[in-house]
């Protein structure tokens, strides 16, 4: 994997870039669909390319590993294979998956026991099989296993968590060494920078991360139910230790506004499950603002959904249809609005990467904030 | 709407025809995926058309009617309007639905008095009314308002129900020659042969029927419980008497040998719910005979749904694929699945035509049936 830094705005912290991997490039600030189980929720894999016009998609460590498994992902020669995506992938590593699992897991040095969410079978990750399960999943990006804690918790328990992470990654780096790919193609290790809402451990894990010197690096922790200001906060200082030589991914993060806050930040790379979970309870983001489809005044707006975003399904299908198709709860319903969220968000990281090469990305930022986070 | 009959089988009473109407060419036999309130679920009305290959699709005026009702419709310019669908629409007479509601319906000779199944608001379809609803939808072809007779019922029940259904049919003839299409483009107008399993009523309905000199003519209350000889024999003995020179639907048929014995009867149009509904449990037709997905057998097998079938969505994905994604209940599993069967469908009946053309259509016929009706 290789980044290259194009430009670096002269008044916020926000950067264009290309990563290169062997399923070829993305161009950076850029936005990742989360696809959890090797599909991205009621959208076709056409689509995501056509449509949605994605570079680079998530895959979901713990449930790949449930279902289909590693035998089967070995047999298909990846999850590129098994699902058609030729283009790159990331892969998370599970941990936050296996960290909602409240009642059901153990944590310790070694790693985490926990009971499947499917059928209740008992199951250890450690940072060493983790990284094996993404060498079989063989992801272009792959996340090292870390802790995350939950929001709040105090600076005590921040704290050791943080070290454990650290101690992970290690374990993790280690692995990666030793082996190698399975397909052929290369695949990246980015380290996650924790510490919760403490400053003085956020500078402390960004230093150590940085030390690592894998190629890119990620920030995880956040968007976890603490005040925006927090988030933007750690974010700075972390972005200030990360290297300017590769890499940022901010992980799990979040609506429009935290995506344009995080790239005037200096952050790169963004996930979330928002486009996709909004769309099926009938939100839309839109290039004029904020939809909830279930409101009556869309009943008779026969327009496009959002004409200026443009795509099929965007300017094909009416406000009134798809609040038809919502109401009647159509599956329909689900697919339209899927597609289109994500098209804006990978239109909304494309504006950003072109303001930000045009120069003007202080001055379009608090006004693009103001126009799409209004409700409509 | 115009008939061509363009070719008759020798050896069968198979047909080869073509409607036209206002919205385009229908080249028969044809089956037509039934879109309910307005879309067909879980495919997009540009995969309809380039996937799918639909020539003409199915509304439900009981849907519609409920939502998006009828102020909704007539302000979108009618259902093409609303859908965005604009080859040939056909709209059931909400009949079949009405008196699917067993609890909460009273059948008088005005009309049926429902209780709507989505907020238990009180209903009542005359034939007038509903003739006059299926203006504002604004369907191509328009089905009359019949009463479909449960099944088992006996000689008595059927004799007075299809009695009524054409005192029904005299009502609606009269309505829509005294009333204008709302959108510019013509209503045909087709008739509904009853008479349950008797061939007494049988074919004094089709001869009924057939007096009223309409379009185009429907065969209903089949393919409601009775063995499929039954069926069969009420369908040999109905267009044996119905016009050669106008087609003839058979509603709410069926597997694809029903189809395949309902073309070499002489029947020329098709619509059923089972490609789209056994989709979403997992059963998919295919050129090779039938898949249940949720067998292990397809849990590496990599190999396409249906390559010999084409198209982007049967050669695109493989069974492993499709297998896992259903075992997650993934909505894409049920989106590839009815575009699938629904591709599947209309290739069937595309088969059917050319070997009608073929003039080898009866040798073809039982070597299908056989293959196509395999578990594999
Ligand atoms: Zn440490
Ligand atoms: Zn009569």
């Amino acid at each position: 994997m290789k980044f290259e830094l194009q430009k670096t705005d002269s008044q916020t912290k926000a950067r264009a870039g290309k990563i290169t991997t062997d399923h070829g490039e993305i161009l950076t600030p850029i936005f990742m669909p989360v696809g959890t189980a090797g599909t991205v929720k009621g959208v076709h894999t056409k689509e995501l390319l056509e449509e949605v016009e994605a570079q680079i998609i998530l895959g979901n460590t713990y449930h790949l590993y449930l279902r289909p498994g590693l035998d089967i992902l070995e047999k298909a020669g990846g999850l590129h294979k098994f699902n058609g995506w030729d283009k790159p992938i990331l892969t998370d590593s599970g941990g936050y998956q296996v960290f909602s699992l409240k009642e059901i897991r153990k944590i310790t040095e070694e790693g985490v026991y926990f009971n499947s969410h499917i059928d209740g079978s008992k199951h250890l990750f450690t940072p060493e099989y983790v990284m094996d399960i993404q060498r079989v999943i063989g992801a272009d990006i792959i996340m090292a296993f870390d802790e995350c804690p939950p929001y709040p918790c105090d600076h005590e328990y921040a704290r050791k968590s943080m070290h454990l992470t650290h101690r992970w990654l290690k374990r993790c780096v280690k692995r990666i060494n030793e082996t190698e790919p399975k397909y052929g193609h290369s695949q990246a290790l980015f380290p996650i920078v924790q510490g919760s809402v403490f400053k003085d451990l956020r500078i402390q894990s960004a230093e150590f991360i940085a030390s690592q010197d894998q190629p890119g690096n990620a920030i995880g922790g956040l968007s976890v139910g603490e005040p925006a200001e927090d988030m933007y906060e750690m974010l700075e200082i972390v972005n200030g230790i990360l290297p300017e030589s590769k890499p940022r991914y901010l992980m799990g993060v979040g609506t429009p506004e935290n995506i344009l806050e995080g790239i005037a930040l200096g952050t790169d790379m963004f996930d979330c499950v928002m486009p996709t979970r909004n769309a099926r309870n009938g939100m839309l983001f839109t290039t004029q603002g904020i939809i909830n489809i279930r409101n009556k005044k869309w009943e008779d707006d026969f327009s496009p959904i959002d004409q200026e975003l443009g795509g099929y399904v965007s300017t094909f299908y009416s406000k009134a249809y798809l609040k038809h198709l919502n109401k009647c709860q159509e599956m329909l319903a689900a697919q339209i609005a899927s597609v289109h969220n994500l098209r804006f968000y990978l239109w909304l990281v494309g504006e950003a990467r072109n303001h930000i090469l045009a120069g003007d990305f202080a001055e379009w930022k608090p006004l693009a904030i103001k126009k799409l986070m209004q409700r409509l």
